[in-house]
């Protein structure tokens, strides 16, 4: 059994003194919101995924879903566990309450997807493809289709899925076979096979609403013909659900490393019956603003599997004694000494846990900002766009990275241990390792990053993250206690400004050049994030420290900005020399030779 | 199933072209040793295993091996592959001809160890813990015990173990409890639990042979207190083996995140007769002698696994066309072009292939240092042994690390395939995720390296390393073509003899300095024998350029060099800020904290 406890003390700051959320939440009209309803509720939402996710986590993976008969049977646990979380109502947190939701905030859901993954990912996607399903419902589909599917869909009665990729292609959508046939009656007839549908079939509602990619008869070539279909498992036939199937049906679910407790679905299309959301040959660009909200959800699964990794490897160190520590022994009474007291454990450890810390200011910060962009007006609608569009690669990519490495280091504190499945950290280990590759892959966020975003509006998106960040650097410059900090970050992003310039000066000429880049421009990116969001907690605490309201919490936030500092942030080193290094020693190497 | 072709032109190459192994091997006395012998040796041997062992790899893992009854029963097919094995003779390759081996020279062990572990990593790990009793049983045994053991445990008719780790110790192994109760007859009677032994039992051979660490009733305090002692499953009752076993048995084997085709027992020794191997109390130095070796081949699992993720991600690779090259339209008849056109693609993938490449010859390398300490003299002996001194925990450490980088980055290329059963290379990454761990983590490695061997002889040991690096690099700074390698090369020397200089100068004073850069300085370390290696060979090829005797191999090679100095000896920049950064940020870390 693992252990895990939700960092609710780390939410308090972040929202409180960092953030400021009920601020915000002021400014944009959520006047319902105080500092005691989002504590109490982050709380009760950890708490809930404590009691009810947790407990079936392991036997998610130990015994996976199964296809049988050509239906889906969730791993032991998963039905009992989805009933009382739609029981519950807690899934409409966010959603409006025209629909049975509560209207709270949308930084909130990253809060709430942090401790649901830790708990159980397998069970949380279900609830992120669901969300996601209902944010295009409400936006995009006829007010019939809302009226039918939006409560189910948000309550998490009707699941959700998006169904996008076909047997030769997944990054190339532009390519898909799926067809959609227009009936007399409006609606659309589907057919086609989707592959890797997660949650495609389950046992866990009475009904699936699938979100198609197909191609309508007279669709222009490749990704501009696309149109975006909703197809639901069962029909409604006026009187409730039908018990006939919508012509859907599951040929296989993948063997995979993890996430045994998700059923990754081959999905076949026969003549299905399905509404087209918006207009015809638009359907990229929607399936792209679920997919926008997914690619965050997926980057707070690197933050929810590092940090019960990390919680499982600190565990289990504090119960090891081995060796003693170098500077004499620590305890005279042991025949060994705890081995917290050894530098590279610690360091192990720590980076883990600055990893979490870090990436988790990240997903506040950007939770934030879907709030302004969704409710703000004006100047603060607009920065919010700029700036979410360019985390937003940022944070799928930086963060499942990192999250794949700090499992790795919470196994390698454990030894022996970290490898034997009944410590249960191998399991994060595995689950983790889907987040860079799914919701497009890291190498696609990077792409995404420096040839879309940072480039859209002549280069506007990186002038609103970059101004208030030179200012904060300005600011600080003389700060008591900031130079630490402040001295680092400037160095990162007058390196990002000199990276961003080369790379499109280069890549203007040569795009392979920029594409070569990529990768570690995205790295180089996050992690310059990082290092602004730990100067921003930094000064917070020095500031409480100043006004003598500090506490342990604040001492232990500097010491891990300065472990961030000392352990993470150097890599933008080694990445600026991989970038200005190009494309030719990538692109001149010898096909044959492969 | 998965693809596989052995390097052996890669190999041809290191042998005859780089280390000259003919030569040495000449010079040493193995007169018997010429080209064609290697050659053909190491490409049998290639396909022996690729025949013999490959194709129950996947069943391995899949159906790993079972307890049943109180015994360990393998995987389906591993008993067949072993007895071929055996009957092959393959195992006694490098053994003495007077234990019915062939005599070849140590290098080739390493050789034999990369194909051995793509093709099965679960029983090349029989193969080298048996190789590993036969040569502390030949160099410490009695000639009785070596007249009875030898040949057997060299041919794999009988197998080896080691057993070192107790439930509550592992790296610090002063703490062990097993007993050893001296006996009338000069034997000892073996009393304890050990955990996590490889291949502790199975019913791959009539025998099983533990090397097994205990302490003598009279023993001093701590590791000096340790001695070793050889402890048969079943003894020899003088006409064969006896039926009955010698007070061993099994209480359970782990579950594990990989290798499920390796059983992990734990071994319960109860009045189980044994010999003592060589002197009493000096257990630790023998068990090591054994454990450098599997350090050895330890890091030569980061290699036979990276390689052969690489090679299945690349077959995957060359099958998938998406998306477009972005400087124009590749394949006009296509939907798309293959993926080898993105230079994100070519960035994993060249960068596996350049990790394992470079890893391998550092493995050929060390392989020829064992021939050089095994049958030089003089200075060849005290070279080499400096050299081993300080190249195995750099082998282990780096090479595993990169190994695991690497099978990451074939998944990443293959994106959901990657991550699926069907196309074998999770299997890989999850095999290889133990080798960081096991044979001393890499942690203590790096402490090893760091704390002792850099220190040893007052530091003789970096100076046989340095001398003839620096040599090579004033020698190369005028040579055309070189200057793109020795450059970095250069820098990076002087780095290391900086930081070396830093780390003794304020570790005196405060081990915690030098132990908590001890993981960076390793890689640092790592990456700067790489950079040498890498500008040895580039050396060799444009000597052939110029002679004009190159081929397109050597034109690969020189790409592969290029590849390297710009992806991934650039990571020694970010090494050295975090080096010197030093301890303080982890040691004042507040533990209530963590």
């Amino acid at each position: 059994m693992t252990v895990y406890k939700a960092p609710l003390e780390d939410y308090k700051f972040l929202f409180h003194e960092v953030f400021n959320v009920v601020d915000v939440c002021k400014r944009l009209g959520y006047d319902q919101v105080d500092q005691e309803l989002i504590d109490i509720m982050t709380e009760e939402w950890s708490q809930f995924v404590t009691d009810v996710w947790k407990p079936s986590n392991i036997d998610g993976d130990k015994f996976g879903s199964q296809l049988k008969d050509g239906a889906v049977i969730s791993a032991p646990g998963f039905k009992e566990a989805w009933k009382q979380t739609v029981e519950s109502g807690w899934l409409q947190a966010v959603c409006k309450e025209e629909h049975g939701g509560m209207g709270l905030p949308l930084f909130f859901r990253n809060a709430m997807d942090e401790p649901a993954i830790s708990c159980n990912m397998a069970i949380s996607v279900v609830a992120a493809l669901s969300l996601g399903v209902y944010d295009l419902i409400i936006k995009h589909a006829s007010q019939e289709i809302i009226d039918r599917y939006a409560i189910p869909v948000s309550s998490g009665e009707w699941c959700g899925t998006m169904c996008l990729t076909e047997p030769h292609c997944g990054t190339d959508l532009g390519l898909i076979k799926t067809k959609a046939t227009p009936q007399d009656d409006g609606s659309f007839l589907i057919t086609g096979t989707k592959i890797f549908i997660t949650a495609g079939d389950h046992d866990l509602s009475d009904n699936i609403v699938h979100m198609v990619l197909a191609k309508l008869p007279d669709a222009p070539e490749g990704s501009r013909g696309i149109s975006l279909f909703l197809v639901p498992k069962f029909l409604d036939d006026g009187d409730g659900l039908s018990n006939k199937i919508n012509g859907t049906s599951v040929s296989g679910i993948e063997e995979k490393m993890g996430l045994h407790g998700s059923p990754t679905c081959v999905l076949n299309f026969d003549s299905s019956k399905g509404w087209l959301m918006g207009e015809a040959h638009t359907g990229m660009a929607k399936m792209f603003e679920m997919m926008n909200r997914e690619r965050l959800a997926t980057g707070m699964m690197g933050l929810g599997l590092g940090e019960i990794a990390y919680q499982n490897a600190l565990a289990w160190s504090l119960e090891r004694s081995q060796g003693r520590d170098l500077r004499g022994m620590k305890d005279l009474d042991a025949p060994a000494d705890n081995i917290l007291v050894h530098p590279d454990v610690r360091r192990m450890l720590l980076k883990a846990k600055v990893n979490c810390e870090g990436t988790r200011a990240l997903g506040t910060w950007i939770g934030i900002l879907l709030d302004e962009m969704n409710k703000g007006d004006g100047e603060c609608k607009e920065n919010a766009n700029a700036l979410i569009a360019l985390l937003t690669p940022v944070m799928k990519a930086y963060s499942t990275d990192i999250g794949c490495q700090s499992a790795s280091l919470s196994i390698q504190v454990m030894g022996g241990a970290g490898y034997c499945t009944e410590y249960g950290v191998e399991q994060f280990y595995r689950d983790v390792r889907i987040a860079p590759i799914w919701e497009g892959t890291n190498g696609i966020q990077a792409l995404d990053l420096v040839g879309r975003k940072v480039t859209q509006n002549f280069g506007k998106n990186l002038r609103h993250l970059l101004w208030p960040l030179l200012e904060f650097i300005e600011e600080n410059r003389e700060v008591d206690g900031m130079v630490e900090f402040n001295k680092p970050l400037h160095q990162s992003v007058k390196g990002l400004q000199q990276l961003t310039l080369l790379l499109m000066a280069e890549g203007a000429g040569n795009p392979h050049f920029l594409a070569a880049g990529a990768t570690d421009y995205c790295t180089y990116f996050g992690n310059t994030m990082l290092a602004y969001l730990w100067a921003r907690m930094a000064k917070v605490c020095l500031a409480a420290k100043s006004a003598g309201t500090s506490t342990d919490f604040h001492d232990a936030k500097l010491a891990s900005a300065s472990v961030f500092f000392a352990e993470i942030h150097p890599d933008n080193a080694g990445l600026v020399a991989k970038i200005m290094a190009g494309h030719k020693h990538l692109m001149a190497y010898p096909e044959a030779a492969f």
